[in-house]
């Protein structure tokens, strides 16, 4: 069971119901986020259901425990949420590419693709400062000032930023520069910076682990949204599969299934999803007609000496092709570029 | 190195040709198939390369190995086949629908279906008269009984056959009924059922094996093609992966991956594949815009009732619906419905 | 539900059953094997449940449906099945290796390795003599000739046989040969050869095959012996997962969890299992640390030149250090080998 | 090209071999361990390889990069790892077995599994303090207190402890209590916590991704090695497929491997791996044939009442049996419990 109380809610209120659950015999867990406060009750659901809770000063919603996740479920709204990232709007009827380098290497060349991918129609720059790598020997990002290059191309182009964070203790640093922080897919289970993202206000895209499940992952975004931070966009990236004509398997099905099952919206990485430059615009395609919210696509002006993941990245001029390609077939589902 | 001959090079050209081969130390494997026979040469390339063998009387074209597959290979044709089934194109700019039953159960369930789905768009007609099911307990299909419901359907409406052959023995008889014959998931790797369609005249729909990559399931395809029969469809239906909320990982990655490595069409099952009819209509759509040629879709009247699959089969008048919306995203990537 | 007869019952005793059962309003699938007749009751339980069935003539058993397996469920049967091949026991106290080259390729070569093998405490020759291969332009194995040879290497050594029918045609063939006949991991779904297999009396091996989970494993065991032949030995033989640096990956949880599920007997093959002959040893002795009933191993006598699997082959001398550890294995598992 | 420089070199030997590298034109990375330094050059390997940078001061050894992990590979120090835990050695003849509950739930609890563990023959007491759950809303651990009851088990009976660390925050922390960190699995990428760990004086326990390969377990490994802690211990847990009667799916092939490819102790968890008591035995008898050097085991006196993974978890007398079985085994290949 789940107390959702009203952000209006005052201590005393929030007090007052701890109390009352506990003399119940049951368990309670608080979880304070900066909006509102969330009371989970765990135990003998049977014994707080004939209990009035919703009358209760502070109270706006309670939920019964059918699927592991409360939060995330479509349930809890009904509706799809339209996430705002600095003025861009995500899970409405507009879709929403984001576009940029693997990883921020220079001024020069980030500031280069930046512009070019404005000019296609990108809305947000991707590119990251902290880049989790397999080789402790590879180029492991350039940290903060990478973080500054991204906000000069902000400034100067007013593409929003959506950069990785990796470590609970870097999480107050990224967001500063962030619009929006992005946990990658090796991070998806790392619960400490879940609950530390949680207490962001600034929105959060969840990548999908490349071996969880869709449950697992709602479970994930639900240590977001139970922190208190409902500004949660979750992303499809690929799965690890037996296949390996591509680099993971794009699961284009978690796009609709997730639709149904939560209120979050649902972008799709076609770059990392499939590993092969040749595959993006087709996939991209693809995860539109689905139903996607969104794009994340890698960028680079020359791929073949990018420090990261240059086999799937488009070049600007590709992108731009790409781009005039969505367009009908966003508007075939209803939806528009 | 393939030898590919023409369709009219004689016994004596080809016994020319081989005894060449055999003088260089070689070994030769021919296969001879209904229209053409190819020639398969085995050893060292060099040998091969300097020997003026495309100017030997009945030689079309001579290919050198660098992909395992040959006669599938992209570069055999170097445009996409179309293929012919009793009048209908595959391949083409009309993405052809195929809708049914998973199982031919009774003769008017399926004759209400079929002119269902005609009356929607589909043009070809499925169900199985054989069925290979995991249980031996379970309904194994009407038989030869089936395939005559079939073809009754097929004279009413005019629909064209598709239904599944599953044993040697059974070839001659399927190819008496089915306009196409479909090698099932489960046997894609039986390669005495793939050298026996391969025999045929009759287009052949391979679906690929719920654990293949897409490497594998071209070279069964190769199988068929090797032994003369070149129309052969390709059916991504789903994978196996750990993802457990649906039943098969539909694998869209497939299909702008084999539209790059082969000539073959390729059509995509989003009832297998997803195993869930909520599913279908979502990803059928993301299989046009991914490239797909066609589609095969389970419809049934009541799919509480059906004997198999019932999870995954749309109603027909939720097909209709689909079918409506799937014109303008065919019309948005440049085909037709 | 399911009715065993005894081996003694008559036509009379089965058509008074089948006439009872019908009359209550349920399908009825008669199973003519061999040895005995099974009568599969489909409907609800509950109507049968009340009838005294075990008290009919020529009933040996009834027995409740509650996993989709019946026959080869560990409740049908009590205790481990011990299983005769031409006088050697599987499934016994003693641990079984089988040995030999993955394809027959010639008589001096098999003889070598026969005699080998023999030496080293193996009691069965295993090779191909049909051969699955993925693609049509690799060695498809040398057929009847191939069993010749086998027979040959039995006549000289007393090795028992096993070899692997892949043609629902070829069955009678194989029979004539084998002592055991092997249904390969790509036929374990190929339904038509399984209940061919089922109405042979010799001993059948089945593989598990690389995507089929225990469940449909123990099914497809299901098809053999409900068609009459009880004498199924199980092999583990490596699942396809996303690990890359073995070819497949050998999985031993199966055999404690078969031994568990099912009364019938379990080998390994570590050979195809790891595809890594380094690997061969430790994985053997892991097999039988888990309870594994035998070995199929794959020894020649120059890996390299092998038409087949040449990296997963023992030289003879690797083989004859590892029957030599394995022994002290086997005795602290409370086996012998 | 990695240079490895003795625990005695200096500062000014560190300064001179820098500079030198970094005037031929490549880039330098430095790992500076509590025990000594690495330094990691990239570029050009020619340009370097004719220097004589093992004549210089300070240098150990020089290595040139073949595997993508250094540090980690067989070839690095050419034998067998043995680790040294509070006394206790991991590594070597000596097969050491780790066990205990999943989560620390309260202090008697711990207390009588610890004593019965003891008892027989386990050396190492496991534990979690801080518990990574799917669930937001599952028990996370008891944190600090936990560790303090792990202490006053370590005291009563002399057990070592291994307990898991989640945030590079808390690395100080657990280390003051534990004698071996553990990496959880779903950690084992999480590059920041390795670099964390990789600066402790203390072993740490590293457990494989349920999705990672070999290789990419290595290099995570290797991220630890590379910050100066030599003293890592592999665990394989299980790895994710489509198989679901486990709930993952134990890699012992992995045993042998790593044996082959890296110096470091592997230990197996049967219990994660498995999922189920029943079938921990006989894995664990497995693993030990398989070459492992260790064990650690779920063990709980009342396993339905688990806070975490009761249904994996052995009772202490069935912990005691499978001890007793495992001496056997251990002895047939060379090693004791």
């Amino acid at each position: 069971m789940i107390i959702v109380l009203r952000p209006e809610a005052t201590k005393k209120d929030i007090g007052h119901i701890i109390e009352k659950v506990k003399k119940l015999g049951l368990k309670v867990m608080v979880s304070q986020g900066v909006e509102r406060t969330i009371i989970g009750i765990i135990g003998e659901e049977d014994i707080v259901r004939v209990q009035p809770l919703e009358a209760y000063p502070g109270v706006e919603k309670v939920m019964s425990i059918l699927k592991p996740y409360k939060l995330a479920a479509r349930e809890f709204k009904g509706r799809a949420s339209v996430i705002d990232a600095d003025g861009i709007k995500i899970g409405g009827k507009k879709i929403v590419v984001m576009a940029g380098p693997c990883s921020v290497e220079d001024q020069d060349g980030l500031m280069s693709i930046g512009k070019a991918v404005k000019k296609s129609g990108a809305l947000v720059l991707r590119g990251g400062a902290f880049k989790p790598r397999s080789s402790p020997y590879a180029f492991q990002g350039l940290g903060e000032e990478g973080l500054k290059y991204l906000m000069e191309v902000k400034k100067k182009t007013g593409l929003k930023i959506v950069t990785e964070v990796m470590d609970t203790r870097e999480v107050e640093l990224v967001e500063r520069y962030a619009d929006i922080l992005q946990v990658g897919a090796r991070n998806m289970q790392n619960f400490n910076l879940l609950k530390e993202v949680g207490l962001c206000k600034k929105p959060v895209l969840l990548k999908r682990g490349i071996s969880a499940t869709v449950k697992e992952f709602l479970m994930s975004a639900e240590y977001i949204l139970s922190n208190g931070n409902f500004n949660c966009i979750l992303c499809e990236r690929g799965i690890r599969t037996f296949e390996d004509a591509t680099r993971f398997t794009l699961d284009l099905n978690a796009v609709p299934l997730i639709k149904k099952l939560s209120h979050l919206p649902v972008i799709v990485d076609p770059s990392h999803g499939t590993g092969k430059w040749d595959l993006v615009s087709a996939m991209s395609r693809a995860a539109i007609a689905a139903g996607a919210d969104g794009l994340i696509v890698e960028v680079h002006c020359s791929p073949e000496d990018a420090f990261s993941d240059g086999a799937q990245s488009l070049l600007p001029k590709k992108f731009d092709v790409m781009m005039k390609e969505l367009g009908p077939v966003a508007k075939a589902v209803g939806r528009e570029l």
